[in-house]
């Protein structure tokens, strides 16, 4: 299917660079980091075989310029490419380069990753698969009549979501017909503004739903699942804390959940890592697919932890042509993990960014503890790009041992020179709510506000011995 | 059984002392740290909720104080104390004193350490359980004459082993007669004076053995085991790098050999971790017990990486009191793990200890990668102790990937500032024979002896950013 290499590129930065690079040198892979003018000192650089400048530091003149990359690719004679999380990971354009260039993209295909891709087109293929949706329009809207309409239907309030969106971006709430009305052609501009398309369709919005989404790996002939994630935790729709399995759902609830993502991945016959995310009542007890992601997630780590599939190196097996090693029923789930996201950021100040040197770096260890990171001691973290730093995972045999485990470790990490979210992920270890697993989406962001973070001092470069 | 606590006091340094501190940590118990002069500036130090200074450098002063340590014990109002490994953890006085003083020994009774920890009881002990040991005298031997007799029996080369000694000490090997009743003599000698136990036994010298050890938890009342560890690589009886499982024994074998495990540990009615150290004959297939170590591991976390099994959890809630909570069925082996034990030391240089300031430490990461370890930047490695700095473990789906895994991992790891043995356990992963996992416990020596290793140049502090 796919043509055997022996040399990955990895179209990204970061602490997933420096994962995949991991996972390609395990499998005896050579690795070609790229880099921007902000990041020729980055770990990813380091660590890598062979590393090519891109471009400078905006993204789009490197990390999302395509043609910087197939260069890169084509100089230094990598055979395929690791697109990672953002950037280009998700644009079908991008893999059809890839492939046309005679190389091997590490992911779906591109029709799988324009149809999936699609939110309009997602939510049609999962109706067809019988995977049920949030109540909502049954393709694009393209006309305010008909919008309010289907929203007497579904009924307020309600979303207008765009097509091409992601991460939170392009969705607009209405409460009522007059608000639909001009919402609608506000968020059909902005749409067009922000994704080059400006196609929206609609949907129920429910108040408080858990974020629940289920891993699966494909090699365009058969799939498996590895169980689902809870990222409930948000703070503007970004994922800040991560468990799996969900606390939330039942057994029976889980298969369920598990079986209609294979549904839905066979109907596309996925080939590659991806991720079905759903929204989950709690009330009701129902679970409503929302859109799926053709990549490899930033919290895919936990789901390794339960599981002990390595996900990057089955992506990269699957990419070598080779088919699926899994077999459903010897994934099997044991114990709890959870993953912390340790950005660069001042939480005591609303999270303002907190780029520069890392002075000293002191990493947890001991059992069931993983840290995953492009921090070094002496690296600068520069002001270009998200403010991720790297994840700290724990497992342990359940939930409340996670937990224990969680704040035993983030006592022992240490990131000094610059502020972090550590403090912020101390204090939700101590909260009652989070122990229990009490969480919906919007639950975060209502802590944050009744629990204002201390305003630590700004940690001063230290010097050590 | 054993009353509750709420506080443990850790009888050790080093990275087992921070090793206890996170169980301890984990499961809500304050923690008081011991320390000598030259540890004050300690990683344990640092992490523990107390500390209490014992006495000057010299152990014999401080961590082997018995004494010093009660008196801590008492100041502190600490309720437990956890002996970790070396220093008294096998000290069945100190064990007694312990308990007359109203605390728990996290441990076995006085009892079991003194039988078990007595080579000849121990070998009675596993005589009586149907376990089998090493052809070799019935009890200790007090006679020259007789120490002839019975080595006409067994056969030469014979070993003359001290009751009293462990980790390779108060061992002789005779090749005739004549060297026999020479070494007889000079062997009880050096018993009496490095042991304070003149006592003597003998057993057949196995050439080209493995050395394989079982892992069993009990509580007083009900044993499991969490299978075996392999062990031969060693320099100078001490091991250097370990695996679990043993890639050389079958299925078949691993059932016996933790079924006789188990049969000797019950025999003893055992309490807390222990470990039944065997040694294992590629060609007959036969394993035979040669000593117990009655309490936690250097390598254990290999065995908590296939089983997922937190030894060290597992031994403090025993010493609370609690029932073992593992079900032999429930306990699975998982995968495959390797530890490597990174020391101070140059290879290069006959392992030289190499002692001082780590100026720069860069600690791996991704799935499956635990490093164990006292060092922090900046730490000073003190000279006074044995040169154990951490312990590098990695786990897979099966022992080819961990093998890449710890090659991998090694790239990454970086001590600063001083020699450490990293080089040494980089070559062995890219020996043939490591590969395949064929050797035996001479197999080590024989190695560095045909592969030197070169002479790195000495590591000077380095200034970053």
């Amino acid at each position: 299917m796919t043509a055997a290499f022996d040399k990955l590129l990895i179209a990204n930065r970061g602490e997933i660079a420096v994962r995949i690079i991991r996972a390609a040198k395990e499998l005896g892979l050579k690795t070609v980091a790229v880099y921007s003018d902000a990041d020729a000192q980055s770990l990813a650089v380091r660590m890598a075989d062979e590393a090519v400048r891109i471009g400078p530091a905006h993204a789009t003149k490197s990390y999302l310029s395509v043609d910087a990359i197939l260069q890169a690719a084509a100089d230094s004679g990598a055979g395929a490419v690791h697109p990672g999380y953002g950037f280009l990971s998700e644009n079908a354009a991008f893999a059809e380069r890839v492939e046309a260039a005679g190389l091997v993209f590490v992911g779906p295909t591109p029709h799988a990753i324009r149809t999936m891709g699609d939110k309009a087109a997602a939510r049609a293929a999962a109706m067809k698969a019988g995977v049920p949706t949030v109540p909502g329009s049954a393709g694009v809207v393209t006309d305010p009549d008909i919008a309010v309409e289907v929203a007497k239907d579904i009924g307020y309030p309600i979303m207008i979501k765009a097509s091409a969106g992601g991460g939170g971006r392009g969705i607009r709430v209405a409460h009522d017909e007059a608000e639909l009305r001009q919402q609608f052609a506000t968020a059909t501009a902005e749409a067009q503004a922000a994704f080059g398309n400006g196609e929206v369709y609609l949907e129920r919005f429910i108040r408080q739903a858990r974020h629940i989404e289920v891993q699966i790996l494909g090699d365009g002939q058969r799939v498996v699942h590895c169980f689902e994630r809870e990222c409930s935790l948000q703070r503007r729709r970004q994922k800040v804390w991560e468990e799996a399995p969900s606390a939330a759902i039942s057994e029976a609830t889980r298969a369920a959940l598990c079986e209609s993502a294979l549904r839905l991945a066979n109907a596309v016959a996925y080939r590659g890592a991806g991720t079905l995310e759903y929204l989950y009542d709690d009330d009701t007890r129902e679970f409503f697919f929302i859109e799926m992601n053709t990549r490899i997630q930033v919290e895919h780590p936990i789901t390794e932890m339960i599981t002990g599939v390595d996900l990057v190196k089955e992506m990269l097996r699957i990419a070598l042509g080779q088919p699926l090693r899994l077999k459903q029923e010897d994934i099997r789930l044991t114990g709890a993990a959870i993953e912390v996201r340790v950005n660069a950021e001042n939480a005591a100040k609303n999270f303002m960014p907190s780029p520069g040197l890392v002075s000293q770096l002191v990493v947890p260890g001991g059992p069931g503890v993983r840290f995953d990171t492009m921090l070094f001691p002496g690296y600068t973290v520069p002001a270009y790009y998200d403010s991720l730093l790297g994840k700290l995972i724990v497992h342990d045999t359940d939930r409340a041992g996670a937990l224990a485990r969680m704040r035993r470790a983030l006592d022992e990490l240490q990131v000094e020179g610059i502020h972090t979210t550590i403090p912020l992920h101390r204090a939700l270890c101590e909260d009652a709510d989070v122990a229990k697993a009490a969480f919906h989406t919007g639950f975060l962001e209502t802590w944050l506000a009744a629990n204002p973070l201390a305003d630590a001092p700004a940690p001063l470069p230290k010097v050590t011995a």
